[in-house]
């Protein structure tokens, strides 16, 4: 059982931009982090959307939905992507929602059920962990969710999409982090010409 | 003629430890930053050793050399390298010092000269320029003086060797900067299990 953490970072070490909030989940200035998905077939098809590019990047997602069989997510995340989601969510798997409001469980199209958690992140990956059967956990985000599970040493892989651009400010993903000093090993390194594909293992 | 910047930096972003002083240049904790550096067959050579690694890592090291015609560095990297230099350092070639007290030019051993220079980032990098005949300047540090060339603008190509640590706290190179956000094209990865060898241009 692996629990990954996944996100796409700008070279200066941004996962969102600035004045992150529910109707600006990205953040102002972020689109550059974004704009090498949108177009990969693979994205596209999780969307209901048909065409796309078929690249390296493509299929590195497309990795992401086949390892993955259970998803950790924080309010923020799921408050913003609720709508978008719509019916039939990307995910197709369960997904644990950290809150501290109780909430019915919500079962989407396409294997998608949103469940609850109200008492911890040890608890929302101990429920994930039981229902990602053979495949991986993910700590998709916000970024305060990932740091959260980074600062409790329960991430074990971490892949960092680096996109060539400077935000100059927004969310950072790293630095700080309570964990103190820490050494990883590259697991994978791929580069297109659209992001640096970086995969590394905690090492213990 | 390419300015260039080339550092070593943590996955979290930073270059330099905490306590950054003349009697701690690289900070602590920042060990991990350095220790694929020592024992590369090209750095030993520049400092009058022998043996060591012949890698890639080590040509990537031998290619900075060989491509650079001129170095500009900060007066806190020539104060805290100075003694450990010694009597050939390992540019052999001219080295700009911004400074703010005039100094007499330092001609050392194998071709490193030290010119000291009162009057500002500009005229320090056309001093380089006019030395560095058909090959690259290189801004060479400490952090502050890199970030404050990519402030202006001045940087081309900025290579930065990831290591596979995060180090919490110290200097960061990047984030901040008041030129706003900015795009960059990937020139060329390299990866290795010491780093990974991001070298990027700057498109304007």
């Amino acid at each position: 059982m692996t629990v990954t953490a996944d996100l796409a970072m700008s070279l200066d070490g941004f996962v969102a931009g600035t004045d992150v909030s529910l109707d600006n989940p990205g953040g102002d200035g972020a689109e550059p982090l974004f704009e090498w998905i949108h177009n990969l077939a693979s994205w596209r098809e999780r969307q209901g959307l048909s065409g796309g590019e078929e690249n390296r990047d493509s299929e590195l997602m497309r990795e992401w939905f086949d390892v993955t069989g259970a998803v950790v997510m924080g309010r923020m995340m799921y408050d913003t992507g609720e709508e978008f989601w719509g019916d039939n969510p990307p995910f197709r798997t369960p997904v644990f929602v950290l809150t501290h409001r109780p909430r019915r469980t919500l079962v989407k199209q396409g294997g998608t059920v949103f469940t609850f958690v109200t008492d911890g992140i040890h608890s929302a990956l101990d429920q994930a962990k039981a229902a990602a059967g053979e495949r991986n956990v993910d700590i998709a985000g916000g970024a305060s969710t990932v740091r959260q599970y980074l600062a409790a040493g329960l991430i074990d892989e971490l892949q960092l999409h680096v996109v060539p651009a400077l935000l100059g400010e927004g969310v950072r993903l790293l630095g700080g982090l309570d964990t103190g000093r820490r050494t990883l090993e590259v697991v994978r390194v791929v580069d297109t010409p659209l992001a640096t594909h970086l995969k590394y293992r905690f090492t213990r």
